[in-house]
């Protein structure tokens, strides 16, 4: 896909960003899909690629299945579907299987094994092609006050997006 | 500015990434102004704040000028302007006072003192709140042989947008 039709609609996965949050799907070793809701990211360009970037921490249990399979995708939710979001951002896949708890229908990617919700009008499949550990002493006092008052620093995944569906007819639903 | 709004032209911004440049803009310590063109970059949200990532190579007259101030701006140049991007991507500031070669107008931003240029339709100013340096030993194989032949690795400048200015009357340029 081009370059342009993969950032046509970033206005709108921007506010949906700042609002409800995008959903970051990960899967285990194993197969296992899990979800959390980011509220943080970046869309861009780098080394000629079309990249996403998800920040993580490592308390999380997405991290663990970041680290262990080296992709995501980010699924940007219609209208109507915002309490996925909120009960994604509040529960964690360690002690809960949210896909059954939500009855959504979730599927392997089509370039790879991370989860996409076939209901969103745009997905972003993505390979993880570096990562950025934050360093404590780097990060301005502010940040570190209100951000990491428990020390647990975000790791920053650059992922090439490898795949991209955006659902035309369904756009107007963001 | 409302996070919302800073992000509503992010389409275009995208367009223009990936076609003819965005115009990075960096002040020296002397306040002597500079400007090159990126096509790498990245819009997004982290540590609540609304940020731009650019990626500098140390070779370049821009990488001690953000070392130095800490500041930069993105410039989005409205159509009829291109061939500022490609004359910005072609000289250093080292050699040449690019600005007096172009006859283009700038000015110190509003908020930071990286200068701007007025004739964009989409201008923010930033000040850097982190900064990565690529690891070697941490990029892929491809992208060291195509990207790196010389080892002048990039440095990503995480800059938190302190200013947004977009002009309603002139996006249609873009």
């Amino acid at each position: 896909m081009p370059m342009e039709h993969i950032f046509r609609y970033a206005d709108r996965v921007y506010r949906h960003l700042n609002d409800e949050g995008l959903l970051l799907g990960s899967v285990s070793r194993e197969g296992r899909f899990n979800f959390m809701t980011v509220g943080w990211g970046f869309l861009g360009v780098m080394w000629r690629m079309p990249c996403f970037i998800v920040a993580v921490r490592p308390s999380r249990y997405t991290y663990r299945l970041i680290e262990d399979t080296g992709v995501f995708t980010v699924n940007i939710l219609p209208k109507g579907m915002e309490g996925i979001a909120s009960y994604c951002g509040s529960v964690s896949g360690r002690e809960r299987d949210k896909l059954s708890d939500l009855k959504i229908k979730a599927s392997k990617g089509v370039k790879v094994d991370a989860p996409i919700i076939q209901d969103c009008p745009i997905i972003y499949e993505c390979v993880v092609r570096y990562k950025f550990r934050l360093e404590r002493d780097r990060i301005p006092r502010d940040i570190l006050t209100t951000i990491y008052p428990s020390d647990d620093l975000h790791t920053l995944y650059l992922g090439e997006i490898v795949y991209t569906r955006i659902d035309e007819s369904r756009v107007d639903l963001l």
